[in-house]
């Protein structure tokens, strides 16, 4: 695949694009779509679920940060507005799985019930994802089918934009290769029928990138940090951020540490030991699979207290834990005349209702951002990834206070276009276009 | 005692104050006073020895937050710079109460014995302290005698200034009455020899006011939140901060709870239990001593998470854990879909060597504020205090930014003033004054 | 009430107890009746679902002790063998109970609905209770009408024992009175229409040595520990055990703490902090109800650890946290050379969850106690009490093997009892009785 | 090395032992050798310097099994009558390891001052140790010298029997072969000058029993596993006892989990983490040296609760930290009904002070069981041990049970014993011989 593929892709969705901005039964702008990869996972489940019963008022958002009084004013899409579709390697229907997840004890039962309509529809978005493990020609053939799964979904809905949100499994960090460099080499391989080069998460936010969504990587796989990809997104102006969701153990760990910095403390170790079962469990137990995991847990913090710190980190599988994740962290400072300061947390949550308001929030926001006509990475979403793209701020407290900013900002923006836009429209009918 | 008293009381010390002024062997404007009362305690020998070493260069300042990176550029006193003195009620000498911390385990040996001359040469600048269980004439003649003596340090040292930090034990609180509300009818009742209305904290703040010091209050005592004090305290213009210092389980508390809140988590309860030995844990046994600490304690978790969280809270005396505090918290937040998140964590240090540093902290900060000619309420030291005075922002990455600012704004102030003063004393000199 | 009305009653419960023995579509002796005082209760419901669906082989009798290999050979009644009736002033019907018990979380929602049939037939079997609050007439009058709701319910089902079990509120610690201690004395004052002297745990107390049934004490109030009333249990011969059931805290600590002892350390202080809500968390809210409830919790710990130890322990009142009881204990010992060792336990369970199959425990060991003809306090059953009646061991693994000891050794004396029944009725059918 | 030259070494070390029977100021068969192999580690100085000051009574013989009151009665060897020798690698005299040791606030200062002669004394009978890594000869040569270094100890000091106590470094597991099953063939390597076959902690068990001393298995090295050592030491007629002390974690675990089972509960995971620095921290951050630890930790968890249960295991070298070992475990049961019940236990000690008492005790023990003539594995040891050799017991409780009631009959035949040689002297001297 040569640049100019890539743009003859790229104008085929942009026809797709055009194609759905017909009316529906409301404003086509006010709709957006949230196409999870990893759709049918515990967290895609329980995006599905909560978005329904939020939507509908059964439940309140609680744990979105975007429902919070700092957001009041922005310019987000509604709950309601938003629609759910996406990709799986797995068949199961996300109404058993719910059921799956409320026998578990992690969804109320009577909000599984509840949400049975919804899960239906959402269940009808899912299309089949790509299965490295399966045979499937080439890999740009396997990018155009994804794309225009993507492209359909946006269409059938008369959708503003979509959010492509990567919630599948950890994958194996990939060995380098000059193709994760060079995009004309990049589309070469992917042409070849019996090259299958790219790991999972690059294919799917290569399929972002054709169909012009805003794509967020909340896995720690190497997705669009591989620089070829990261090419095609700049180039291609969609706006995206990452990696890898915040949501216990590292969140915590933010909080905390630059406390420890304020006070002049020295942090000499911060070790920490993890427990879980659930699918994530079991993936986290191969030790190829978390290497990049273990990676991005510590990155932010290095990068809060020191280089120098001590700290083993350790995810146990232990299957009869289910959802349930437990962290303990033990962190040794040294304060006032070399002595001994010792904190440890337990945090004990379910790691999939940690995820999936955050997916929520983050699909909101971008949404806003490329209504803002905001383009390529967005570091300011940082509050949600371990491993922030564009960004170096670790400490939680100054990524809300940037968060915060940015999305004042940005709606400020998107209400300046939305309104443009409108004029012109408004224009346009006086014009009798 | 009326406003005229005061005001001979004023002139008086002011006098003192003047006379202080004679060169040393470095530049008077130099050299900072800490007037500790209570200072024979933990926190006064820690300090002792703390500020010894460190300003001998035998140990880092480490747990000193005016130690950072932050500060550079902050033209704050140098830790040789500080000068120490106090008042306690008790005669044991501070080289017996550093043997004692040293054998205890807490005090590292090699530097109790590095610091012995430190230690004499200020338990020689320690004076009989008031006790409120003794006779003593009228509260106004031991305000007067106590205010003499902090008169005194300054004029031995040639001090640019005092910085008064109150680290005596905690107070039941007062029943309210008429005499704290007007400064006519406290003058009158404190030249009452029958009569010891105040509490001793009041007794130490009224002293700093006498004496033109800085003052800090790091207990949760009466002291200067009795209005007919706070208000002499602002006529005097000296400059304050309080109340309560942060040190552990409350300093936690607000470096966390902010998180809870900016992802949208609905905090429940946030119990806590606190074991702690020594001294402290004697006095905090006293349910009546007890009760101004907890209410200083939970205030600014309420403030931060919702006035609707259960926070039980207790302080055990366990008098076999010495000096070390541990505090267990269990916080139940409720996240998406109601889902249950708990986090426990668990604190332990040694109380006095995290309170040291910051009464080196304190004293810097309001040296600078004084040469900066800030009066009143220092409000951005919060970041120090359980109940900051002046301030409704408990949030501690808040309180850090707040305090970065104001030190840096200050410092310039600061600077201004001191090369206004230096211009003056220069022309003061050419025109052979 | 004096001796002879005693005899009367008992005769007339003895009368009962005797038409009660028709044979019904099992053979009579091998069912056996718990009557729970508190039926309604948290712990009265999951029993209630727990007997059912353990009985109907639904679910495996996890939790439950004498369901262990260790009990292999001992003539326990079948679980199927029980039949539940009791005495509550709530009017709450089981089926709804055990409902909120499911959406709280803590019984999974299928086994209240496996249990519907055995709810419904539990509750038809329960009486109002004894509500001190309420007028009753004497209290005489109460116990009579109390012990002749147990003789019907043992009537009814052809019962070969009823063990009475009581589960209700712990109440406040009652100030002596010189009827406690006397039995003619009590008679007199119980016989008073306007007297209600006795606690209702000691009216309960005296309901089940009326109906000569078999007595477990599971809550820490007065009951069968007044002289008076104990007297009349041994005079009337039943069995019984108590006192406060053994769950959660106190077990570890009765499992932990000989360890510190066989090592030679010096246990310093063992601090306890308890969070929960439900029913009794509220209770436990009341200081003066919680006091006897403290008192057995650390009497335990004296016993093992020595009577210096330093204890402090606190139960608060956690709405938000349900039937979750979370418990933290801190323990220091001293070590070789003086050398300092922490512990930190952190429990959390469901209070209910514990409790339930403990019921179950005792009331099998107490009907096998009866069929071996055993008489008055069985100290064996300290096993599950925090104040074992009649021991002192609280070293729970010294308890175990007590316990394990005494079923075999019981249950071979219930073989044989058994036996000699069977010959005796065999024989008197020969005889043509 | 064939059977004969075994016997040969058996028979001079017999010789030197007859030799070393000459009368001291007190009775010969009243003093004690300890011989620690590793004497200058951690655990070594610090056993050196209780030794002193317990022996000294400058200090109570806390942490200590044999110093309770169970063991009154019991003819042990006192404390006073035990001396001091050992081998090592290292040269750093044990007077500087314990200023070390004091220096990191592990041992009193004031307590390393007051043994400065005994340590001296100890110092003095510290032999080279064997190092693998420098070349020395053939291991039977190694032995030989070994096992002479202890017999002249006990000759010098008049020594009634020494016991050999190995406290060096964890080792990596042997990858077994044929010479471990076979005594002729063990020889043959042996005695080849440029064959290393045996693991160190191999050749300190045959030095041991060359030397005709008890010996016991602090670490989870291969030591007396291998079976053609473990015939040598049943022929030689030691008495044995191992293996990996039972300090901390797993000393929790063998007393919590029986009562998980006692209550019927299903224990699924107990999932566990270390941090501890210090040398023993860094010898276990080899991956090869921790698994024969791990290995070791897990076996008796297995046996007392099930193989079932999953219970992953990490140890981590956090230098930081120090002597200071802080374990965190995590279990999780099953109850009635299915309920979770979580108990999380962290530990936090100085390990050598946790083992340095036991080395103590062990040595009293196996001192007394050879004044009994006990010969072989002393299985009730296994109180001691993390993986007992001779039994399958490792319930805490149990072990304790069994150590009381062994070192009571055990004492009893020493009595015997010692009254028969004592009559047996006496007769002697009435001849005249």
């Amino acid at each position: 695949m040569n640049d100019e593929t890539w743009r003859n892709d790229v104008t085929m969705l942009d026809t797709a694009r055009t194609e759905a901005q017909t009316p529906a039964d409301r404003p086509a702008d006010d709709r957006v779509g949230i196409w999870l990869v990893g759709a049918r996972g515990s967290i895609g489940t329980t995006v599905a679920v909560g978005l329904h019963v939020i939507a509908n008022e059964l439940a309140a958002p609680t744990g979105c940060t975007t429902a919070g009084d700092e957001f009041v004013g922005v310019p987000l899409p509604r709950f309601a507005d938003l629609v759910l579709g996406g990709h799986d390697i797995s068949r199961t229907p996300l109404t058993l799985r719910a059921q799956q997840l409320a026998d578990s004890g992690m969804i109320p039962p009577r909000l599984v019930s509840a949400a049975q309509s919804g899960l239906e529809q959402a269940d009808a978005e899912i299309r089949p994802g790509y299965d490295p493990a399966a045979h499937h020609g080439s890999q740009a053939e396997v990018v155009r089918r994804l794309a225009a799964d993507i492209a359909g979904f946006r269409a059938r809905h008369a959708l503003r934009t979509v959010v492509v949100v990567d919630i599948s499994s950890t994958e194996p960090i990939p060995e380098d290769r000059p193709e994760f460099h060079d995009t004309v080499l990049l589309a070469e391989v992917l042409a070849d029928p019996d090259a299958a080069l790219l790991p999972a998460s690059a294919v799917t936010a290569l399929a972002a990138i054709e169909s012009g969504s805003a794509y967020a990587c909340f896995t720690p796989s190497a997705a669009l940090t591989l620089p070829a990809i990261r090419a095609l997104a700049k180039e291609r102006g969609i706006a995206f951020a990452g990696q890898d969701g915040k949501t216990g153990e590292t969140l915590l760990r933010t909080a905390i540490a630059p406390m420890f910095v304020a006070r002049g403390m020295h942090v000499h170790s911060w070790a920490g030991a993890n427990l879980l079962g659930g699918g994530d469990g079991a993936t986290l137990a191969d030790p190829e699979a978390v290497r990049s995991k273990l990676a991005s847990k510590t990155r932010g913090l290095r990068s809060l207290v020191g280089e120098h710190v001590v700290a083993p980190l350790h995810i146990d599988n232990v299957p009869d834990l289910g959802d349930i994740k437990t962290a303990w962290d033990h962190i040794h400072a040294e304060g006032f005349l070399g002595s001994r300061i010792t904190m440890q947390t337990i945090w004990s949550a379910y790691d999939s209702m940690l995820a999936a308001p955050l997916i929520l929030d983050i699909a909101r926001l971008l949404a806003l951002a490329e209504t803002a006509g905001v383009r390529g990475v967005v570091p300011e979403l940082g509050f949600f990834f371990k491993d922030p793209w564009g960004s170096d701020v670790h400490d939680f407290s100054r990524q809300t206070t940037e968060l915060y900013a940015w999305a004042h900002a940005t709606g400020e923006r998107a209400a300046t276009a939305t309104a443009a836009t409108a004029t012109a429209a408004r224009s346009s009918e006086a014009l009798g276009r």
